[in-house]
């Protein structure tokens, strides 16, 4: 039983979330006899893997970012839409939104990951994480007025004031975080200030795991470690983080209980899907995301995709698929491909996830890479996932610029994105009660 | 008698605001034997000839904005500092900040314009003015939003909603805002939807005098209007705005009373001076500009400037100084010069103005320039904007990048500066919330 359409004679696709997952899944489906439905909560595409560059104020949004309708603009069977998606009725195969509901006839589900407080949402706002271009703003934001604050400080005090970032978790983005902070601190503001020395800034990396990158190998984790060391952050693992409140941090618990004063906060840990997953009404791992069959369908479902970083797919025995950038890609065209194929009439096939190895930056020419058998560190490994990232980041004007930048700020050691941008809070509030009461 | 110094060998010249007159002014002292401090709210210093190119989503914030610690990085004389200033100490030589006090010998007030409502403050949440980056984003997320509304509201009810822009005031902002609204939804946006026409928006002018470009020659006004018109913006000149609400503006009184259903309303009108004018105690225009001797000090007090927008300087027998960026630069130049002199015992000069024309840019290659006798439009308009603009950009990784833009969007009508970033209001408030009750 097919739901009401408008154009009968094409099947409609609706894809949930246009990260790298629903994406690519829209662009294997551009030229296919369907008719395709984008919804996402933004209007732009965002390269996650240099999230973490904008929020440290080398790259700007619009670098790392292209609006969604200009990505899909060739696609002439497809329609962007701006949209929370509150629910799905998988009997009617209905998506909803706040107000609208669109009937599918498949439906490929891509509504990713955000940060997991570990129970503890209130720590989300002293400790914010990196997900969007508005974390990545409101970072930069945090760090920066650190530095303004601890100067204007000790202007008028003549004592220097202690400037602590302590980064919560050492996993890819943990470790990014830390080593770009070292990076601007101890090069890119070095002249800028006249009453503080910013290279004298403390940069403490927290893992409650006995070491950094914990699913990277272990000879990877401890170069990660020792790069980071001669980056001057301090490195602590072990070290489970039991509260976070407004400038202070505390480990562990009991005698052991240490409480680490923080001028900035910094959330680099936990992963957990999307609540949409639960939204489907199929089992679940621990991590909130879909157990999904070998073709990445729901069970009872074959009209249901679940691909992305919300999808817990199995490619051995006993490993899952990681939650990365190529990975999501990769899920994403194999998912067009099959619908391609249904519409075709030919039989589905099971999704091989094939690992071209990981790569994490830590800083200025210092990284790891997973290779399977070769594994390499330092500049080399830094120059691999500097041309791997330039060259998927989506249109060749990003690129440009992106190349651009990056050479600039390499050479010249200045960063011009170094901007802090307020909401107009008051305006909004004020704005906001009028309406309320209009 | 001088105020407590911790160097007393040095003069305390205190700059308050970092627009093109105070930054000019610190960059004039940067080697004179004086000690600088520059205050400001932002920790960015703006080129606002181009703000209204980051509100229609041409460039970055990055990209015409640059942090001032940058800019003044040579200056080891110079400190520059976060904060608000709230009052002046004449008597004792104190400049006052919300937390800190700062004494001078020579203070220099720079502290610019905003947007005036004509008394009604209210309407600035409807309809936001053009002064700042946050504005900047603010307005371009606005006129977005507008488009992805419509679109969906198309997608669904397969009725075509209308579109209207409605922009307020046709001085030389309100005049690049229609034409810039024009560009965008005939050009850049043409391919990118699927249910609405982008190019049938509505974009409408209102203009309360009698021609657009007031302060321009009529024979320039007539042909911004024309240019105006054949990019399909509808000008009404004559069109006195009486309310401001959600989604309409009034315009006339009476049985003249028109009323214009708006999508997104924007306020190009009129300028006021800032508030720390009218705090220094000294005579003030309507527009709340302090009257100025011929030196730009305040009467009574040689050690006083008032410069930029925030001044009104005669420059002769009935003109004033406009308040443009070139006035500002030689204002900033001229009292830099005059602390030197004073300061080398030398006495004081008169400031004269050098009126080098004024552009007006009203779109893609389409502009009025006023050259004096010379009164150019059209491309050759234009291009003298953008060349003159260009060059008077600060730093020259910023001039290269944004001809990069310029040259990309011009030649393939593509804008990836198109995103909708909003400020994270639920985190900020119950940070607010818990920050007041802790």
């Amino acid at each position: 039983m097919l739901p009401m359409t408008q154009n009968v004679s094409r099947l409609r696709v609706v894809i949930v979330g246009a990260g790298f997952a629903g994406l690519n899944a829209a662009k294997g489906l551009a030229h296919a006899p369907v008719q395709v439905t984008v919804l996402d909560r933004k209007n732009h595409h965002t390269f996650q893997p240099l999230l973490y560059q904008v929020a440290l104020a080398v790259l700007s949004p619009a670098e790392i970012a292209s609006p969604i309708r200009n990505v899909l603009r060739g696609a002439n069977n497809t329609e962007v839409l701006l949209g929370e998606v509150t629910g799905f009725d998988l009997q009617r195969r209905l998506v909803r939104t706040d107000k609208l509901e669109f009937p599918y006839d498949y439906l490929v589900v891509a509504a990713g990951a955000t940060h997991a407080y570990f129970g503890h949402p209130e720590w989300e706002q002293y400790a914010p994480g990196l997900k969007t271009l508005e974390d990545a703003t409101e970072i930069r934001g945090r760090v920066l007025l650190a530095f303004e604050q601890a100067e204007r400080e000790a202007f008028t005090s003549r004592v220097t004031p202690s400037l602590n970032f302590v980064v919560i978790g050492a996993g890819p983005t943990g470790v990014e975080l830390a080593g770009a902070i070292s990076d601007i601190s101890r090069h890119y503001l070095q002249h800028d200030f006249r009453s503080i020395n910013p290279t004298q800034a403390r940069i403490i990396l927290l893992e409650g795991g006995p070491r950094v990158l914990p699913v990277y190998p272990e000879d990877l984790s401890a170069s990660a470690e020792k790069q980071l060391r001669e980056m001057g952050v301090e490195v602590r693992t072990n070290a489970l983080v039991t509260g976070v409140e407004p400038g202070l941090v505390t480990v562990g618990r009991g005698a052991e209980t240490q409480r680490i004063p923080a001028s900035v906060i910094l959330w680099g840990a936990g992963v957990s899907a999307s609540p949409l997953g639960k939204m489907l009404g199929v089992p679940t791992d621990r991590a909130g995301r879909v157990v999904v069959e070998p073709d990445l369908t729901i069970p009872g479902h074959p009209e249901i995709f679940v691909i992305g970083d919300l999808a817990a797919a199995r490619f051995s025995e006993n490993k899952l698929v990681p939650g990365v950038a190529p990975a999501a890609i990769q899920m994403g065209k194999f998912v067009a491909r099959q619908i391609r194929r249904s519409v075709a009439g030919q039989p589905r096939e099971d999704f091989h996830y094939w690992d071209k190895g990981t790569l994490a930056t830590i800083g200025r020419s210092r990284a790891v890479a997973d290779f399977g058998r070769f594994h390499i560190s330092g500049y080399f490994a830094w120059l691999s996932w500097l041309f791997i990232h330039l060259f998927f980041l989506i249109g060749f004007r990003n690129r440009v610029m992106v190349m651009l930048e990056w050479a600039w700020a390499y050479v010249t050691y200045n960063h011009s994105a170094r901007l802090i941008t307020e909401p107009k809070e008051h305006d909004r509030e004020a704005a906001q009660s009028k309406m309320k009461a209009g």
